[in-house]
């Protein structure tokens, strides 16, 4: 429980559920016929419907992303540093809805959901969502809340290649998008490390094809395994160095197949608690999804072509020592933009946490994303 | 089969094996009363045996370094590109003797082997085995070989780390260290890595706490997933880019969980074919060895002092994308000779390949190597 409902918090807030029966189309050809999504909102829409933000989230994240469900509640919604009365994303100012994907584990409609044609779990029968059918499910959502156009789409990581599909997809209805620690499709290595991930959960006998829920149980070890391996990509090498260094987790060394240092036992427990948490056939779907994300490929590879419709104008942020998403990869779409003659701003930040960072609160960083913000604001009021 | 033996290999070789009666105390404090080696002997001893070289293997490495076990023999040895008549380590030369390591699964005692007091295989009740182990079972040998002084001793990553602990424990039996792709001591994140890899194996079902030979099993899943990490670690983004990019298994995308890309394919393969043919309980063995390397522990954490007593010259090789040891951990040990005052000859080689790029025939690295070993036989002669 906070000790106290921070002033600069959003407060208190509930999960909506909205219900929607219009059949989506995806993109691997299937057809969802309906869907529920849970979904938050802090702040007022204005008259005009022109101030509403889209929060997008990546991998393991969810709907909640500012505030407290209740007094409580031992932690804040994951992006609490950044979303609030006077924070970067002002909820003085604007209109923030974020809700928990398709395919996820949180509320929405996703593998732990009931099939409405056979009564059980989908399970592993659950189709592969991708980025293109989030935006899709995104907007309906957008439409059923009143919002023709967003002011902004927010999204670190997968939640930044969400901003990056509304732009292409939906060019009419974003003006901004921001787009942090994303990079515009995942290289070998990145598919390689969602590879092993999948194989150690699929490869844990508690996996059951998926359907392990109709077994009363969750590849518990396995999903903890593919944690662990994100675990190690989200943080840099500094990171951890600076962290834990050698530090061993005893006295003295043991010489034995135990733990020794305590990165081992930090990476172990970190893991055992989120696969208690997250669906196994939710991570799955989370690391395809990242996987075919890829908007160049309709466009022969060719990003400048690909961003030819986008309207948004762009704020690109990168991390130094992110290894995952590399500023690299930010400069591949800062530059394509560019090429297409597009308005973008881009910012490279100091930090030496890695992927990560981009849920922490560093200064800079957060200093650009209001400044960013606010011009928002003013441009909307000129 | 090779068409016909290539003329600047070593050829025909065989295996060697010796038998030591003499006790070896372990770093852990355990004893291992009696042991057996494994090795290959390239080229010929001179009379005052002073041009012997001793190569020390990598996590998956053996003795088998160079030539070949018979004309049907698919693959010459792991190192044979840089050993051999003519080549930068020139077997006309030098006396080679490259064996298996204590532990491994190739010949010499590990695992696999029969524990005498119960005449069954030692699996994990085998002595947890460190460098500073190996460098004084690798002692044994030389004496029984009549090597009082290694002209040089050569090895790349895990076998780096042997050639400076040589240098550090017996400063009078080696004249030169070829220190390659190697790190004084692991990062947080290096044994992450390798936590996450004794974590997929201990959790394979078949793997039986480690008795699965007397369960007739072996726990090949969790050994392919942990070789499958490796693997990625092995290789930079940049060359896995390069020989995968994101092409595609088949022609088209299917939307499953099955494999997409051809980077899935190529790991799935290599770490079944692995699995195959490698013992689990080693492979933890060396996780753990490469965990304990540390030589600068009992120096206050100072590799400059750790070095003081050092009588060897060292020739320190890096590889530009090595992101496991990357040039940095090199730099760390050149400094500290540097500041110990000892001889060093650094170079960094322009590769693509990551961490692999040590195994690889890189005309470079392989002139530096052969300019630096004719060196030695020069200074023998003055």
């Amino acid at each position: 429980m906070p000790d106290s409902i921070p002033v600069d918090s959003v407060g208190l807030v509930s999960p909506q559920f909205i219900h929607i029966d219009t059949p989506l189309s995806l993109e691997s050809g299937r057809m969802l016929l309906q869907y529920d999504l849970v979904y938050e909102t802090y702040g007022e829409l204005n008259i005009q419907a022109s101030n509403a933000v889209l929060i997008c989230h990546a991998l393991s994240g969810d709907h909640h992303a500012a505030g407290y469900h209740s007094l409580e509640d031992k932690r804040a919604g994951w992006w609490d540093n950044l979303i609030g009365p006077g924070k970067a994303i002002d909820t003085n100012l604007f209109f923030v809805v974020s809700l928990n994907n398709l395919g996820g584990c949180q509320g929405s409609t996703g593998p732990t959901s009931i099939n409405p044609n056979t009564q059980k779990p989908y399970g592993p029968d659950f189709p592969i969502i991708t980025v293109v059918d989030w935006v899709n499910s995104q907007a309906v959502l957008a439409d059923k809340l009143g919002i023709r156009q967003w002011a902004a789409i927010v999204g670190g990581s997968l939640g930044g290649m969400q901003a990056i599909q509304w732009a292409i997809s939906l060019p009419d209805r974003i003006r901004h998008a921001l787009i942090i620690a994303a990079a515009s499709k995942l290289s070998a290595q990145n598919i390689a490390f969602n590879e092993v991930a999948r194989t150690a959960i699929k490869g844990d006998p508690d996996f059951h094809d998926g359907h392990y829920a109709e077994h009363n149980t969750a590849p518990r070890k396995g999903l903890g395994l593919a944690r662990m391996i994100g675990h190690i990509t989200y943080l840099s090498d500094e990171a951890m160095g600076k962290k834990f260094g050698r530090d061993l987790r005893h006295d003295s060394l043991n010489y034995d197949y135990d733990v020794e240092f305590q990165v081992e036992s930090y990476l172990r427990y970190q893991s055992e608690i989120f696969a208690e948490h997250f669906d196994a056939n939710t991570y799955l779907l989370m690391t395809k999804a990242l996987d075919y994300f890829d908007p160049a490929k309709h466009f022969n590879d060719n990003l400048a072509e690909t961003f030819a419709e986008i309207k948004a104008k762009c704020l690109v942020i990168s991390f130094t020592t992110d290894w995952r998403f590399s500023p690299e990869r930010s400069h591949d779409i800062v530059n394509a933009l560019l090429s297409a003659n597009k308005s973008v701003t881009y910012a490279e930040i100091e930090a030496t946490q890695g992927h990560d960072a981009f849920l922490l609160p560093i200064s800079r960083y957060h200093q650009i994303v209001g400044t960013y913000m606010k011009r928002i604001i003013s441009e909307e009021e000129s």
